[in-house]
């Protein structure tokens, strides 16, 4: 069975997201990046396929000489992933699906609503998977957590707490990662809540399996000078009228990138924090306190399948990302057990966005979450 | 110079709060329970009397009989400390302040907004201090770090985080502590939000020396069947606009007393977790990550002074306690230095609770919170 | 049921542990500071008297003062509790129990083995009570877990790890504190291994019930100039030859106070932290990590009993100390259920100080610990 | 500038360490798995190379079948990395290096002590590299903390604390991976010293700069019938006399992979876990605790070249793992800046299993650490 080939839009010098693509893709030997358009300059998507050490002809200058090329190859590309800013999403995954080619996307899944619509409706028309990189749902500890759910291990869900603390844009959006999302012309009409809230939206969706229906957005642009959100507060209420609270900002100083959940039902909890993710706290009803660990026996199927190591030895970021891409390549081959997010997540995420913006600016209070 | 004399008001058999007050006031040696109304039941407040090991003259069956009884003593009370529920506060303070005696109260001031508008009339009025127990006030990091943020460590506040989550109440009012907390006719209007809501308010407020000017709340009484708030969510904004979320319910199973915060800043951010009272977590801007232990060197006078063991020897909650017991002693004799809460915080306290029941009950989206 | 009368030898001007002894014993309202020798000089003796706020002819000049006084009294003291530097434990002790009055006494019992030795003759020989306040033993969860192995929740015992790391000293004796404890004249022969290796000891043997048979020291002064050991390792053997590590050393900088015990068998494992001693940690053998922590329901009644807090209420250092002196008080009106430290351990400590000393000093290998 | 090519030997079915090596060395695309000898059994060789996605004909029955057949290719291996149990480690590197290829080795270098020296032989007369993957000195955090004590930043080290704690052997050994390592014909004369003890020694040398020179070495088989050891603690004395602990264990129910290293200086300390690896904390002299994470600013050359993710984004295991493989490609290629162990480390390796086995077995003290 041969290595599924990969195609990518985005991730030249300069990127940080990049690189871990190629490393999440690759890791577990059964997808190879051969192609890409690394840039809209075509020298420096020169110099990144050189550094990824691609064959120079496959570094390509824009996405449609990518598309034409590799369709009439006879070895082409399987899938493009997309690792651009959010404006490029449409049009990028707009033309991979046209030539009847796969699509792996960042989140979020474009740039607007109505483009996530535009989408939708190519996605749906395609023959293609479309899958969406909601990093933290690869954890092993994750899946663990949204398995013991699903099992009735926490009862009737109650109360679902999320929050997202990064502080790097507290102070200035200094390098060309900053710079893009703070820039409403390439990130959209969402700052913090499109770069990470829907991060946390989707891990507290896909862990509790519950779906927001209403929200109230208290979003703002704390530091002086900027246009988009960077704090953002968000009071939910879940399928059933579970209450929950999501926090998600950048201006956390000193916090890097602390995404954590938890989750209280009528006879059990749970929390996790992506900071350290091999570890899982379970609450039972009768006051134990339980550390589940990455690696450990006894876990689930879910859980197992996305370790690489035994309990004791770290996995991270990068094993959670190859796990999507594991997932993916998966749906490439029409196998069962994918848990990689769609274009339902996408639009689903773009409508949170759109939502939660434009209530917070109008000061709307409650509002219902369509889609 | 001789102890200070204490008569308490509640703390009877079956009482959580009794034998902490009375082991917090005691403490430093520089107080003495020698009285109290212990139950309204004559019976069981000398049997509670027996159990403190006071004369069993001075174990009372009314505060009306404490007063006038230990008024004509040359050894009479010097204060009352007030541990009976809420609906009791006022009656107890009232007739204390009537008799000039000063009053040491537990949270919140009274059971309704009204009433502790009567309450501060009356403080006004008397010559004598008037205190409120906000316990986590007493911690020494948590002075250490009120004491930083006004020294200007932090720089610019711009993001305060308060949560207070805990489980005891997730699975029904079990027991007389449960049992007055979710009555209205013994609590007041507001459940969690009166139990522990009002501390989380009080510590942000205390620590960052800003105050609360507008709030939208989101209380619920989660449990079935129970008309008291057990989980609420608040949107905060706090002088200057600073944004801010308070977090409190008591339906979140597994905690027990989580209660958290934290503050950001434009130089600088801090975190201290009341269950790990004796570490502080400050972050730097230039990207330091510090932790701070209680009974080290170098800290601030008031948590010099707020500690009685050096590093690693921990200390509690009875001794955060017994350190607003101290202050008020201080306050009594007159001296400088005290830390205690008093009416204005009281008062305050009560129409964050009286705010935050009315604009939640009426859906009313951000409203001012007045005093 | 009146308090019971404490005097107290040492702990005057600058000491740290006076304060702290009449706080343990104070807490529970069962015993009452009322006399003291609180310092070899008459003057000072009066001062911390003052401060204590204690009667000022109850505060001796000496200890055969104090007990010639207090005998003679209708009043007088019903024990003494000995807080002063090793070299005064024998006889302080020898006074007290020569005029029948029971003694509590910090460790280690004496300064050297042979005035051990004496004072297990004149304890047994006497009619009252003798108690050591190892106070790491007073821990709601160290009970626990003394309770849990009794109980064989961790099957056959196989391996101990006990340290016990601090920092203060690591930089030159500094203070009262710090002074006599490098002083051979006044701590005897053991620095480091006397001060806090005999509290490892303790914690070890008390939680497992085994007992060290064998052990091979390897004490040095690390820093230059020092007389007394301030860095030990020793390698045990507990009854039926059960592998232990035991680290004592004042000279590893950062540490305050870093006392953990970790003991594996063949169907659990436990692990708890003297500096988060609210918590203890359970590895079961089916894999599972149980975290406990005190004041929750569900534990043995030990820990109930030694607990005064709901959970997540820290407790600490204080109460621990506490609990040795509820112990001792029902031990002197002749009630069960006292696990404070007596003779056998006090002679048992300075068996383990004096053999590790003489063994380091030899290089002499693995050698018995006798009595 | 091609990948390098590596042959694997072992690894093949069953095998834990195969994968992770595969995964390891191709994590930067830099290396590429196109050989290998998975089995000494030639029909689970080709499963497992299928399952590598290997060319089948590259997938040997014998080493000395794949020197032959990959010298004698254009494109043949730059290189074999050994995965087998320690008895093979020598047969496989006296092949590949008599062929002039390099040779990357699991640690421990070879099954005795004599098979070391000849090993060491072989690579001093060979032209190519040779490596060893002690995976955990590829930590960034490891490497930061190497840095800081080079830089002085720890004044003049004091004391030295290495523990490695596992549980997996506590239960008898289960599968493949347990049972060769407790067959002395496979493992060579040492146990739980050769298979992790070596990494506690070289992690605790390669911090701090230090070599130990004598040990007093106390190791068991707990298990009752296992003949190798599964329990060490050995006492340690490094350059200048400098004190340390070694605990390795593989019978500590409960634990997975707790490796640990704190050095204490005179300036300042240091403490890392390997089941936290992105965090380092430093204590300085001054008092104040720090806690370092990877990916942050600030840090040194080496730490920072160690990291693909920015901080709060978790690299683990592998990472590390393939920090090694980075570095010997850098070897591979006559680049600079390799910390990846070589054969000098190899025999001190199995220099320290030797003395320590023998050592104990006769009860013998301190002995000198030789090498």
């Amino acid at each position: 069975m041969r290595r599924l080939r990969m195609g990518m839009i985005g991730g030249g010098p300069g990127a940080f997201i990049g690189p871990i693509h190629r490393i999440a893709a690759e890791l577990d030997r059964d997808i190879e990046l051969v192609a890409g358009v690394f840039s809209s300059d075509a020298g420096r998507s020169q110099v990144a396929g050189a550094a990824y050490r691609i064959d120079p002809v496959r570094a390509y200058a824009t996405v449609a000489d990518m598309i034409a090329a590799e369709t009439a190859r006879p070895d082409g590309i399987d899938f493009v992933t997309i690792a651009s800013p959010n404006h490029h999403h449409l049009s990028a995954a707009r033309a991979a699906l046209a030539a009847g080619i796969a699509v792996l996307s960042d989140k979020p899944a474009t740039a607007t609503l109505a483009e996530a619509h535009e989408l939708a409706a190519l996605v749906a028309a395609a023959d293609v998977p479309y899958g969406l990189t909601y990093t933290y749902s690869g954890y092993p500890l994750v899946r663990e957590a949204r398995a013991r759910v699903a099992a009735g291990a926490l009862g009737t869900l109650r109360r679902i707490v999320v929050e997202y603390p990064q502080g790097w844009l507290a102070t200035g959006a200094r390098g060309k990662q900053a710079e893009w999302r703070v820039d409403p012309a390439r990130a959209g009409d969402g700052g913090c809540i499109a770069d990470i809230g829907v991060h946390a939206l989707h891990l507290a969706e896909f862990v509790s399996g519950l779906r927001v229906e209403r929200l109230l957005a208290d979003l703002a642009a704390v530091v002086p000078g900027r246009s988009l959100d960077d704090d953002c507060q968000v009071l939910l209420r879940f399928t059933g009228g579970v209450r929950g609270t999501l926090i998600a900002s950048q201006i956390m100083l000193g916090e890097r990138n602390a995404l954590r959940l938890r989750i209280y039902g009528t006879d059990g909890a749970l929390d996790w924090r992506q900071e350290s993710p091999n570890a899982l706290t379970l609450h039972h009803a009768d006051g134990r306190t339980e550390i589940l660990r990455a690696g450990d026996g006894g876990l689930s199927a879910d859980a197992v399948a996305a370790s690489r190591t035994p309990g004791g030895h770290p996995e991270g970021y990068l094993e959670a990302f190859a796990n999507l891409y594991r997932d993916f390549a998966r749906q490439l081959r029409g196998e069962p057990g994918s848990l990689v997010p769609g274009i339902a997540d996408g639009l689903r995420g773009m409508a949170f966005i759109d939502t939660a913006v434009r209530a917070s600016r109008a000061d709307a209070g409650w509002v219902a979450l369509e889609i």
